[in-house]
């Protein structure tokens, strides 16, 4: 193997261009062969974390021996004992309890069915789907009930949806930048192929009485936990989820049935749903009148806001990761929207000076996670990372200075869940990168 | 809650069309309101699946008590004990293990990582990845080596492509058809979104000698698979995948990297890849010069054979299920092909005597499954289900008579690994449906 010295990457530096300040490169340098990755990633062996390959290949540890059985339902390495959920509650005392995906850990769209976040505000059921009956009721012509097997008949649909918990992001309520993840920040957000019954197809069947304007969703978790939900959501693109990521719901995403109600609130997705009662006005049911309504700075709060807004987060580089050296770097995150698809997310490295447009893996669907990237060359000098989206409704990511004034903020600590506002937070999220590439929350 | 009866069902029925014999019927009737499903499913309650929602609805165990802890990382329910992985080696005997895939029991298009298949021909490796290298060498202009934290800096692509062993299908081949689940017969197949660093921009950094017309890839497992890549598919679409579905590679599937070649037949995609060495002609290594090549009737074989041509299997109603009575069911099940997008799937319920086009699931991706769905009715009598598949190259699924004339068949039993031909089926797949509702495999 060759020990030649690799070409000098200052003159090919120019082909790639800097479209943004401090070092971010056009986003078209990640779509086509004329990258020049050894230009961009510095001058010399070990800027790109690429290294001289001159040891001879060596015989590691399992090279020289048989490997293990395959389990018959598989599960990441061992090595892998950091990318888990981190939960709220681990001894399930009587409150609340959530479980995080690490959005840190993750690549690509989708989260993985073992990463998808929970809430159960009463404890994961222990539900038989043979004993499992949705029955849809009240303002109809004629109730009917549905079992698991029966939907099974069903013409189903399969799309790609984000799930968000209207209370994810709470701590960016802080005044002060708290010093987290994106996992602790932002990891009530996941995001899944889900297959299922459209609503609209089992209310086809069951008549709808013209006076129901509402539904009222019901769990069959100890709390029945309800929500009531617009009859023309409902005719839209609401759906009772049977499979997500090809598989069976999992308990924690409401097994063996849930409300999938693209683009709302988590909460209203309706875990474990036993009834749909069609109704003539909401049932103010202790979800929608308390918790789940964002309260504004003069006191006066918002019911029934559904939709989770445009927002977008970098993942790489972010808190608990450190830059290893100057040279190029993909800035990486997920963007999304409850008003439908992703326009374009733009990305900047200097606060917010200057902003440059981030390629989006495609296809981008609605309603649902799109990962964007863009390239960034990393002079070893301060940065400031960040990342806004648009959708295709024209809603925009606020900053942190409009949202603030419009949604107001919380005195540090907020770790209470008691602080208020912490509701449907969505703005930027800026990490600062150190002298030694430490990677810090900030605000600018 | 009412008892009225449901409205006849006979009128509204002239309004589904039936677009071929034995039940079939548009498949624009699951794609908007006018499904007239009370019509189409028959002419009374029950007859659908669903029931009249008379009985009071009562608090299951479930609903009694608080539920239990969130797990760090979630597993299906305890209820979906059938829906695992099925093995060929259990107690790990020293010879190749298989675990496949229960298409059976999935819906839409990801396979979720705990049901991806494996095939391990010397067991599970246990790589820890601080210590994993990736080295790419021989005719290059400078030999590097990657590792995983390196490779994160590296711009990467995000893309949905199946995997399939050359092998699957195999019990296919036999003359007399095999009762068996879709599992069983084509569990060797999966699709998932991967994430990883396209090899080019890999190539691009170390550099090619224009001499280079192949590589060969090796693993790290205890057998050093090894395979031959022609260079050009290594600057089309070939990847260094770290993600499966968002999060990292499982073992069975490669952690902590794997060569994944989209389209081409499983065996070169090389798993827990260490080098990648480019060479001026195919190294001829065991598994491309044996196993993996198919034979044909006249004792010829074909080499260099790659490519996993256009198939479709229906998965519901398949083998292992009973239909619960007359009326609708929507027909389902996948499609794809290492050649590009699915064209079209038809759908014939009289054993291909009638044929009509099935609705697929967007977005069709290249190189990925698509689900596809048709509405059926079925009268009670006897029926044959069958979908063929086209690929937008213009490549049909062959019909049974027509793969065996150019491929060959073998005397049953086909248990044996050792029986050939075993490789690269593709043909239809026939599912008899009995009077009671029992589906068995046919050949018609």
């Amino acid at each position: 193997m060759g020990h030649r010295k690799r070409h000098n990457g200052a003159q090919e530096l120019t082909s790639v261009e800097q479209v943004a300040g401090n070092g971010v490169l056009h986003r078209r340098a990640l779509l086509g062969r004329g990258i020049m990755l050894a230009g961009a990633m510095g001058t010399g062996v070990g800027a790109s974390g690429a290294s001289a390959a001159a040891e001879p290949l060596k015989n590691d540890p399992w090279s020289l021996e048989t490997g293990s059985v395959l389990p018959p339902y598989q599960v990441p390495s061992r090595f892998e004992k950091d990318a888990i959920r981190t939960r709220s509650n681990p001894d399930n005392e009587f409150r609340t309890s959530h479980a995080r995906t690490p959005h840190h850990l993750l690549q690509g769209t989708i989260t993985p069915n073992g990463l998808f976040f929970t809430i159960c505000h009463s404890g994961l059921p222990d539900i038989d789907p043979a004993q499992h009956k949705l029955v849809i009721h009240g303002l109809v012509k004629q109730p009917l009930a549905y079992t698991v097997e029966s939907l099974a008949r069903y013409p189903m649909v399969t799309r790609v949806h984000f799930l968000e918990c209207s209370g994810n992001s709470a701590p960016m309520f802080s005044n002060e930048p708290v010093q987290a993840t994106a996992q602790a920040l932002h990891g009530l957000v996941s995001n899944a192929e889900w297959t299922g019954v459209l609503l609209s197809t089992l209310l086809e069947e069951t008549g709808i009485d013209p006076k129901a304007t509402w539904l009222l969703a019901e769990g069959t978790d100890s709390l029945s936990l309800h929500r009531s939900v617009p009859i023309k959501k409902a005719l839209d693109d609401a759906m009772i989820a049977l499979y997500q990521n090809g598989e069976r719901l999992m308990p924690g995403t409401g097994y063996p049935m849930r409300l999938l109600l693209p683009g709302y609130q988590g909460n209203m997705n309706i875990k474990y749903v036993r009834r749909i009662k069609l109704i003539d006005q909401p049932a103010m049911s202790f979800y929608e009148s308390k918790t789940y309504s964002q309260i504004l700075p003069d006191n006066k709060m918002w019911l029934f806001h559904f939709t989770q807004e445009v927002k977008s987060f970098i993942t790489y580089p972010s808190f608990g990761q450190t830059l290893k050296g100057t040279g190029f770097y993909e800035v990486s995150g997920i963007a999304y929207s409850g008003n439908g698809r992703i326009a374009k997310v733009m990305v900047s490295a200097d606060g917010g000076k200057s902003w440059a447009q981030a390629a989006l893996q495609e296809p981008v669907l609605p309603k649902a996670f799109t990962r964007f990237r863009m390239p960034w060359r990393w002079d070893g000098t301060p940065a400031v990372l960040q990342s806004r989206a648009w959708d295709e409704a024209g809603n925009v990511q606020p900053t942190r200075a409009e949202f603030v004034a419009a949604r107001g903020q919380t005195e540090k600590p907020v770790a209470s869940p008691l602080a208020f506002p912490n509701q449907h937070y969505n703005s930027i999220t800026s990490w600062g990168i150190g002298k030694k590439g430490e990677v810090n929350h900030v605000y600018v």
